[in-house]
Order: C-alpha cells, then sequence, then structure tokens
C-alpha cells in the first residue's frame, strides 16, 4: 500500500457570531481537509484548522508524504520533522513553535502532523475493514459522550450576512439565532442544546464578559439543571491570578472543573492551590515539551486532550498514559469543525480508557458538512462509534468543492477574532490578561 | 476474528551456570509459550519468563480471553485487571504486586497482560499481512542492535549436567564452555561473543565478585576493545550508595552506562548526583507507577524497557514517549529467552524511535529454541527485521512439545538462582546488599 496523492483541500465553513476573549468568531470558520489517496485506490482523510498557513505547510509536505506506506507513521514523521525542522530534531515536538495567546492553537508542524496521520489511519482502516479505535487498542466505550458548549452572543451579529438562517429550523437551529448576554440567555441557549442533542453535562465559554457576571451565568445554569448536571466555564486565561481565585471560591461547589482562568503554568499552579475546585487547560500544557513544567508546578488537574494540535491519534494516546501516571484527568478540546474531525475525535475518545470526561465539541454550531450523508447526529448527546471501515466517513465532493470555492471568494487566510471584534465595537482590542 | 483457543504450554530450556548477584542460573530456564488460535484459524504467539505462577495465572486467563477480537486490547487489559484485580481498578499497572528484591521481575499480572498483548498484535499481523513494528507506526530501523552479554561463569559448574555441550563447535559455542572468574576470562568471553555474533557493545552482568574485581574487568575490556565499543556493568542492585560512588568514579570515562548500581530510587538518585557516568535502570524504575518517583527524585537517566514486564508492547511505546518527555535514554533488558520474545522485543525496538541504545539479550547463551528454522541470527550484531507477517517466527511444534515434557520432567516451578548456588557454594545466601 502506497499513497500516491495527496489532496489538500481548505474549505470555509458558515461559523456564528460568537463570542469569547479574543472577540468574535468571523463569518467563515476555516478548515483545511487533507486526503490520501493509495495506489489500489483507497482514499484516506484528515481536517485540521484551517489557514493559509497551514495549508501552505500542508502542500509543501506533499512530496514528503507521496510515496509512502501509511503504515510507517514513524518514517513519516520524521521525514516532516526533517522537512519542517531543516534537520534539527533538537526542537521538540512543536518543532520551536508556539501556541500563542490566542485561546486557538497557532502551531503549524503540530497540525500538519495531525492531519496526515488521521488520513494514514483512516486508510488503515478501509484497507483492513477496521474502524480507527479498533487501531488505537479497540474500543472502551461505543458512545462517547460530548458537552453543550454554550457561547455568549449578540442577537443579529453576523446574521445581516444572511448567514445560519434557517427559517424552517425549530429547537437549537431557531434558539442558536438568539442573543445570550446574560445568563438567562446562556440558560436558555443551554436549554435548547440539551433538548435538541441530549447532552448532559455543559461548558460555558467564558472571557466575554466581566468574571462576576460568567460566575452568576454559571448559577443560574446550576440552579436551572440541578446538582447532576456537570458544569465548566472556560474564560481562556483572561483573568488575574487573584480574580480567578476570588471567582473561584465563589463557584465552589458548581463546577466540574474551571478551565484555564488564568495565563501560564505559574499562575495555574497558584489558582489551583487556592481552590478546591479542579483546574484544567488547553492553554498552558498543550505539548509534550509543557508536561514537565505542569508536573513540577502541579499548574493543572485535567488535561484537554486535542489530537489535532497534540500531533495525532498515537500522540494522543501517550498523553493519556502521561495523564493516568501523573494523575490528570483527561478531557477533550475543540475547535469549530466538520464531521471528519468529530469522527477522529469519538473515534480517540472510544479507545482512550482514561477520557472519562464528556468532550468539547462545536458541532452543534455549524450547520455545513462535507461528510457524505450531511450532519452526523448525537444520540442522547453522544456520538456512535460504529464498525465502518476507517473513520466511518467519506467526503461528499460536491460539498467540499463547495466549501473549498467559498475558501477562496470568502478572502479570510487565517483566524483573527479581533479584527470581527472591531466590526460590533470598534477599537475593540484583545488583551491577554484582562480582568 | 475471534479467539476460540488459547494455549498455554510451559518448557523449560537448557541455561548455563551463570552467576549473578541472586546466585547461579539453574540448568533450565522457565518460559512460558502462549498461543491464540482465531475462528479462522490464525494463530498467534507470545513468549514470558515462565515458573507456575505465571502459568497458572495464564491458565486461569484462558476463560477470560476466549471469545474477544484481539484488535479489542484495551477491553482484554480492562477484563484481566478485572480478572486479577478482583474488580478494583485502583491498584495500578501492577496490580499490587512488587516486583521483587531479585535481578528479575516477580510479578505476574504484568507478564500475564504481555503475553497476550504480543499475541494479539502477532494475529494480527499475520491477519493483515504485516510485520508487528508495522501494527506499532512502522519501522524507524531494519536492523535492531543487541549487546554482547557477558555473565561471570565457572567452568563445568552445570557441564556435568550434560548441558550446553557441542563437541563440534567451535567460537562462541566452545568458549561459553570456558570459565570467566577474572579480568582476561571476561575479555575473552567478549571476544568470542563478538566475533561469533558480531555485537558492537558489551554488557558485563556484575554484582557476582567484589566490586574492585568487576571494575578491573571493565578497565580490561576498555584496554581490550578500545574506546569506540560501549561498556556496561549491572550489579543488580548489590552495592552500597559509597561502593557505588566510588566504583563509578574509578570507572569515570569508561561507562556508556551503569546499570542499577544501588537499590532503590533515592539511593540511585543519590549515585546519579556524585557521578559523571549516566545510570540506567531495570529495578528502580520498572512500572509507571514508579514513573513519578522517577521524576521526582532524578533516580536514573537511561531506563531500560522490557515489554515482559511493562504490560506489553503498547505501554513500551508509552514508556519510550514518557522518556522522551523527561529526557530519560531507553535501552531495553532482557532475561533468558527464545525466538519468540527476541522477535517481539525487536519488532518494538525497530518500532521505537527513541530506543537509540543496543538492547540486551541472553540468547546467545541458550542453544535450543522453539521457532520453526531453530535459532534466530544475528549479523552485524542486530536482528534483522523482516516484512513476514505478525512477529516473523513460527512455532516449531516438535520442539515446543520436547521442551514441554522437559519442563515436567525437570522439577523446576520458579527460578530460584539462591538454591543452584548452594549446590555450588554449601549456605551461600543472596544479600539484597552485599558489598
Amino acid at each position: 500500500m502506497k499513497i500516491v496523492e495527496m489532496r489538500v483541500t481548505p474549505i470555509a465553513i458558515s461559523d456564528p457570531p460568537l463570542l469569547n476573549a479574543a472577540g468574535l468568531h468571523a463569518p467563515y470558520a476555516l478548515r483545511t481537509v487533507v486526503e490520501l489517496v493509495t495506489s489500489d485506490g483507497i482514499s484516506g482523510i484528515g481536517e485540521v484548522p484551517g489557514g493559509v498557513a497551514t495549508t501552505s505547510a500542508l502542500e509543501a509536505a506533499r512530496d514528503v508524504i507521496v510515496g509512502f506506506d501509511p503504515y510507517q507513521m514513524n518514517a513519516i514523521r520524521t521525514a516532516l520533522e526533517q522537512r519542517f525542522g531543516g534537520g534539527d530534531t533538537s526542537r521538540g515536538d512543536s518543532m520551536g513553535e508556539s501556541r500563542g495567546d490566542s485561546p486557538w492553537d497557532r502551531r503549524v508542524f503540530v497540525h500538519v502532523a495531525s492531519a496526515v496521520e488521521v488520513a494514514c489511519f483512516d486508510l488503515i482502516g478501509k484497507a483492513t475493514g477496521r474502524p480507527v479505535c479498533d487501531l488505537l487498542g479497540g474500543r472502551v466505550r461505543d458512545r462517547v459522550d460530548f458537552s453543550a458548549y454554550l457561547f455568549y452572543k449578540y442577537e443579529g451579529a453576523g446574521g445581516e450576512l444572511g448567514l445560519n438562517t434557517d427559517p424552517a429550523a425549530a429547537g437549537w437551529a431557531a434558539a442558536r439565532q438568539k442573543p445570550a448576554l446574560d445568563p438567562d440567555g446562556v440558560v436558555a441557549q443551554a436549554r435548547a442544546m440539551c433538548d435538541e442533542f441530549g447532552f448532559r453535562s455543559i461548558k460555558l465559554k467564558g472571557g466575554a464578559f466581566p468574571p462576576d457576571e460568567e460566575a452568576a451565568a454559571m448559577l443560574a445554569l446550576r440552579d436551572a439543571f440541578g446538582p447532576d448536571v456537570p458544569l465548566r466555564l472556560d474564560p481562556n486565561a483572561l483573568w488575574t491570578v487573584d480574580t480567578a481565585i476570588a471567582v473561584g471560591r465563589r463557584l465552589h461547589g458548581t463546577l466540574e472543573y474551571l478551565e484555564d482562568p488564568v495565563r501560564g503554568q505559574e499562575n495555574m499552579a497558584a489558582v489551583a492551590k487556592a481552590l478546591d475546585t479542579p483546574l484544567a487547560t488547553n492553554m498552558c500544557t498543550t505539548s509534550f515539551d509543557d508536561i514537565p513544567g505542569s508536573v513540577r508546578h502541579g499548574s493543572e488537574q485535567i488535561i484537554l486532550s486535542d489530537h489535532h494540535f497534540w500531533g495525532g491519534l498515537r500522540a494522543s494516546l501517550e498523553l493519556g498514559r502521561i495523564c493516568r501516571v501523573f494523575g490528570r484527568g483527561l478531557s477533550m478540546h475543540s475547535n469549530s469543525h466538520v464531521g471528519i474531525s468529530l469522527a477522529a475525535m469519538a473515534h480517540l475518545a472510544a479507545a482512550t480508557p482514561n477520557l472519562t470526561y464528556a468532550c468539547d465539541t462545536h458541532y452543534p454550531w455549524q450547520s455545513e458538512e462535507v461528510v457524505a450523508g450531511g450532519r452526523r447526529r448525537f444520540v442522547a448527546g453522544a456520538y456512535e462509534v460504529t464498525d465502518e471501515p476507517g473513520l466511518g466517513v467519506e467526503l461528499d465532493r460536491e460539498e467540499l468543492a463547495r466549501l473549498h470555492r467559498r475558501y477562496l471568494e470568502c478572502g479570510l487566510t487565517e483566524r483573527n477574532d479581533e479584527v470581527e471584534m472591531q466590526k460590533v465595537n470598534p477599537g475593540w482590542k484583545f488583551e491577554p490578561v484582562r480582568w
């Protein structure tokens, strides 16, 4: 089995104007779809956060990848390191790149490595008739729980662009057009999302409003949903240590975990020490290079894995082992995505024994899809991992082409939530620590 | 693919009277061969250190294993934990067992888990036509280097039993009948073994004679082999901290690494701090439960992996990642074994990027074999990992039956080097710390 072709397709998918620490989601989220085709005509796919940097890097990786047997993941990884590290193998898993201050991860190399590896696993699964989870040690669960991922949002912002509007939609599809700017709005969004998808845990993306307002929203969610629905709040490291401790104490007993209240492992450790509520992160411990610091400082109790930026599925299993060894819980981070990433996340989660928290997903916020059969369904808040070969999804080539044209037309080349926010709030600036 | 049969075959293989910290090798080394057979008639094999405890546990695992799809390694592992942990999943990777004070690892559960997992990988490899290394991420090397593993030995001890004697043998086969009790004997053994197998690094099993004598042997090896042949010494934790520091200083610049000079992570850390020579271990950091202590204390620079007691091939890859994360080197430990273990060790090493040291093997000390085609060959000190499916070895059922009869007849039920030593030196007692 040999890879003879590598197709790299950047796409733009409609995305609602969700508020977050960095500003506002643009009308389109950028993703890049990678397709590897073998000499015997089998096709394997992967999906990663898009933008011109990752897409260009994937294009630059093509001549490295073509010719490889997809089983040779170690050799592929080494070849990519040599291409992007200039032969310097001492630069660590992130190849010297930093994730940046934004809520999302800006590293290119880890995303390239992940896209290629997932497509290789999909290829192997299809060639052997096995679901990807079986290639990762086999499933420990058939149903992977996801959480309701709430966002603050203005009514109409972005709506004037004609996006995400489905006049016939009921339930969640209608509710997601509504504002969510205060506790009542947040609770209403949560009810609509949980009713539609069956989610049984709830996360609010914070960092959009002053901490007290966001804390009030969490308390309102607790009142509305009772004690049995786990709640999480994620202000994306916008708070000072003092603020985090004060808010954390106010929310004592309310949260399953508090995600990235502050910036950096030392600050996280200071907050972790002061609070009973566990801290989680996908910002201060985001690569294997960060693990020794996490152990040294005790910066968090839970790590949110993400195969897109930990470098792939095998690396994520290794992270799972490290979490077990050092007593860290394991959850899963998400960005806006379509069904390829959703399937990969679910297969990984299905094969990770200690991934015991419901995973994050932005999936309900999108309405477009590149996989055949259209939008994937959640059943009682879970994604059901089937026995279909590979990731269990195939490309809808018409939709892929349409969303690729959209990418070419929309003019976006990278995610920049600050610029989008300035369209609504002129002069607004991103601040790494705001409150 | 479903496992319909599990065959557990304890065997006894001829073993020379090798001296070590625990005494003397018995005339036979005990191994247990596990064979899993699927409904479509494919057979997968594994091999682990034998003895009645592990063999009985494997027998007790049969009704847990039969019925599983071999891809479901996570579920098999969970089922084994439930069987042997009584449903208590909080007992860690060693299921509450201790490795004991002896140079070899006495835990049962990790060996059971390893035997079954290796056989599952062999099954999957045979079913898909892929070598096991490809199921572990693919090879990073085709040739796996092994080291010459020297032992002190008396002439004749054990010889009267008529073992290991091949009157027609030249080279190594003749040399291994000779004594090695002083530097000259050690150097002669090294020359014979390196000439025969092409090994390019050398390890001496110490702990048999006072530290100064063993240090003199290492200096003699350095003189004889020059600066380009890496040398290692392993006294199996028999030394005090003071002795280890004194001997380590005498051997400054002589050793690639000093293996387990002292007992326990704290003592190892004290020695590591005092010496420039790196320390290696397969005694103080032998399971994932030990990793936090290793990081906390800084007990060694190099971990000797061993898939037999780390719980399998996947666990060993995870150990590899942990070594990269925490700046530990990675080498590989051995016990007396035949070709199934040799193949599994080589496939694992071939797929482990950071396994950069030559692996240990006792293989030259054995002369019997249970794999078809007889004894495996080293070429220029390396085992060549082929593209043959699975482990690339098949059972020689006649030899397996013969060595099983030997097991039944020989009367040995567990390894006990102290009892053997007492046959030569009446009253000899094992001491955990001797010098």
